[in-house]
């Protein structure tokens, strides 16, 4: 199969991250789509993903598969341990809930700020910008921050007892704020401490490691 | 079970419609959130769902699932057919990939619209509006429509040959341009076909029975 993405990009990294934990990487060919360069929409690929977001999985007979969730949730069910879309009903709704609110109150907050509120990709990208509402994404983000600080004095996951697709989303989420050079709050201190014992999987340390550059 | 909503909501109807598939609605309490009067938006409420958002389901012993798809998940997962969330990987994948692509590109697009562009909830809910953004989710509506059009010209359903919680995710962005006085393009024939198609399930037809009244 193929992940059409672009190795820095924070959304391609929730996939990879699953992919290195399901052991499927060797699996895999990846294709660049240079998100810089506004590749992500032209209409070839627009053709494979309506959206026009990366990353994008097509399977050997042709078939795409376009969000996160759903690649996760594909990858997940192909097999083995860990689970990162759960096992019983209740694991799964928490999970499909938490990854979701990860992506609102934080990862998308983040990226429609980058979008919106800073040069973004550039002037040949970003062809409309509505700053008002990329400043709002960002203090809507920096809530969502403590949202998750929250959650995680209570628990050592952000889905509960077990690291799951949920966790994945909020590292993308860190990788978004660190690209936006949006400091996750001092006082946010389980949310601090919980990223860094994510950072002692070698599928989020090998992530990590690719410095996220401008161009 | 609990399910707080309000009956007339487009999110609610995705995980009523969602019930009535399965035949669960007997197991259900369903307690009122008066949107109109913003009490989804107040301490009390945050409290079991941090986003704000309806629907929201609460199990006997306590446990909060708030997001659509996560409820239909849970359900799903519970027992019976019709599957909604697919059987193999790729009917997984596939109608998670449909459900969030009905979300961002149709049902989401009009509820910002609905927030930003219009008197939406009222003032004394409605606490800040970006028009310009508004009418540009709009816009993105309207061209999803002949997205999912040009979609169901090629297959019965939103996410291939069989009913699934995508098309309860499209049938929520129909009720919500029903509120919001956004028709349906008169091209889409193919939406629209479908559309009627959707209405001789019981589920749809019990749901849409239900007229939106503004308060």
């Amino acid at each position: 199969m193929k992940i059409y993405d672009w190795p820095t990009g924070p959304y391609p990294a929730r996939v990879r991250i699953a992919l290195a934990e399901k052991n499927l990487q060797s699996d895999v060919e990846f294709v660049p789509i240079n998100l810089w360069k506004g590749e992500h929409k032209r209409s070839g690929f627009l053709a494979k993903n309506y959206s026009g977001t990366l990353p994008v999985l097509e399977l050997d007979n042709g078939v795409v598969l376009a969000e996160c969730t759903a690649i996760t949730v594909y990858l997940d069910a192909l097999a083995g341990d860990p689970m990162l879309t759960g096992r019983t009903p209740l694991e799964k709704g928490v999970i499909q809930m938490m990854t979701k609110r990860a992506e609102i109150e934080m990862l998308d907050a983040i990226s429609v700020y980058f979008h919106h509120a800073t040069p973004g990709l550039g002037p040949d990208v970003e062809l409309y910008q509505n700053q008002e509402w990329g400043l709002r994404q960002r203090d809507k983000a920096l809530r969502g921050m403590h949202y998750f600080d929250a959650v995680l004095r209570k628990q050592p996951f952000i889905a509960g007892e077990a690291f799951s697709m949920a966790d994945i989303a909020v590292i993308g989420g860190f990788i978004f704020a660190a690209i936006v050079e949006l400091p996750i709050p001092q006082e946010c201190v389980a949310l601090s401490t919980w990223f860094e014992r994510m950072q002692e999987r070698p599928s989020v340390r090998k992530q990590l490691a690719i410095v996220p550059p401008k161009h």
